[in-house]
């Protein structure tokens, strides 16, 4: 048996932000943009200019990690994993100092069968010592110097040189085998 | 020329969070206690039982980090150590999770020249992939991987075994002599 040490992203990997932002965004300014939209970018990255500050904002407000929807089967795997693994939860919280808050009562709330110590808001994900980063973020993989596995987002399609995992049935697979 | 990763933790190495416990305290219930008397101890185990939780909820008040005092040439030297090498500030700050935004705020001001990039929330800091780090605190060196300098405080006056610094003019001495 491997005790491995994993770090695991939260937006887009544990709770679907997007799915969120694009409600609020549709709400706000008439639109109906789809996830099928936002295929190899980031939301800031298609919507015009002069709406991008409302969007950029919109993880501060308090409301927004409320009732935020799961990436499917998040939760149930990261509790599988933390039975003969360490769990770390790593979130590159200082874009968005405003929602420190909110993060941490949604990660006690969901995932209350992790010690908060374990949790970790930063910005440089290269200072995480861990044998393994799940995240949907290629230039956080870029910088992690333990093994990445890139979960697989619309923004990230077409990212090159990683190893994709197209959800958590794949992730489970992969660190089984690995421990 | 040995650009190296140095992480510091921020209350009590480069803020005097003490301080301004003891005088809350002393302030709240008419006390008179001195650095002199948390010596060997956290403040925490020193005031009656009955005042531990009043006291743990100080660093939650918004006015805490406001103008706290610094521990002596600490801005400086880590604008020194800045200009050749990479620091981050890993502070334990799930623990008084109600102070993330005012700790974000007090770094962003007196550590403006960093990225806030640099700045890391944690719990356990045997997470943390640094060559130093610099802490009062013995049990977050016990779990770091990296080389660990031993910042002197009267809580930690008894604890042997680690390499401790005594003031920041120390720590420049020895990431000098490192670099």
């Amino acid at each position: 048996m491997n005790r491995l040490r994993i770090a695991i992203d939260m937006d887009e990997t544990i709770c679907d932000s997007l799915s969120r932002h694009l409600d609020w965004y549709n709400r706000d300014f008439g639109r109906n943009i789809t996830k099928q939209d936002t295929v190899g970018n980031k939301i800031y990255n298609i919507v015009p200019d002069e709406h991008m500050n409302a969007v950029k904002r919109y993880p501060t407000h308090p409301d927004f990690f409320r009732d935020l929807p799961l990436i499917d089967g998040s939760l149930e795997a990261i509790r599988t994993l933390n039975e003969i693994h360490d769990i770390f939860i790593v979130t590159a919280a200082m874009e968005y100092p405003n929602s420190f808050e909110a993060k941490y009562q949604w990660l006690k709330t969901h995932l209350y069968f992790l010690s908060d110590l374990n949790f970790v808001f930063c910005g440089f994900k290269g200072i995480i010592e861990a044998d393994y980063l799940i995240d949907d973020t290629p230039k956080h993989l870029d910088n992690f110097s333990g093994k990445g596995l890139l979960f697989h987002a619309e923004h990230n399609i077409n990212a090159t040189g990683y190893q994709r995992v197209r959800n958590w049935s794949e992730v489970l697979d992969i660190l089984k085998a690995a421990t």
